[in-house]
């Protein structure tokens, strides 16, 4: 069974080495701030969570859209970054650009991933976990 | 330049159809927390936001090991799941199972990504946005 596509969502994967700020928790509030605006998002809510000095960040940035997550260890500099946005007029490339820039990342590893009813749908039976 | 690999970080990402209780708030953070639990994670928040009556629900759970989120259109009987989790003793397939029992999903589309330094890393130059 396939669906058609009332919506196109795209979701940017994308992991950034050699960042800087990942213990920074203002700093990456205002990077996912930020990358929410630069891409034409709604931003409803950042939730952050620090996992102590010199720890890592983990966190969220929920969108009407969608939501825009980040994880970081500062130990590798390390950041995983996720760009999850509903509607085709939303720059994923522009949000992602902010975070890049604003953690100074030096390489940068991304693909970008159709979600919703755009895939085929493999129909499957229903799992049951009892 | 590729890394040695420190952490094994997986990302399920899950398209679900054919989904019931998708404006129900109540339903989906038990939903989440009790896939936090079953997967081994250790849940820091749930997060959601409702879009008013009738309307669908965007969600994360904060988890110490990365995050599961949630995004629902009930007038599409559609959820976007992702569970990210790094450590490879986590069950990422039991999570969502949890889900989908919750949703009582009838068709699931599903892949799983590696993520962090895993990966070769595409070297690029630094993307400036100003």
């Amino acid at each position: 069974m396939t669906h058609a596509s009332p919506y196109e969502g795209r979701h940017l994967i994308a992991e950034l080495h050699g960042c800087s700020g990942l213990t920074d928790l203002g700093l990456i509030e205002r990077a996912l701030a930020d990358a929410a605006a630069v891409a034409g998002a709604s931003l409803l809510e950042v939730k952050l969570h620090a996992f102590g000095p010199g720890q890592g960040i983990t966190g969220v940035a929920l969108l009407a859209e969608s939501h825009i997550s980040i994880h970081t260890w500062p130990e590798h500099a390390y950041a995983a970054v996720d760009i999850f946005l509903c509607g085709q007029q939303h720059d994923l490339e522009a949000a992602l650009a902010v975070i890049i820039v604003a953690l100074d990342a030096e390489e940068i590893e991304q693909q970008t991933l159709t979600r919703g009813f755009a895939a085929t749908v493999i129909v499957q039976p229903k799992v049951a976990i009892r």
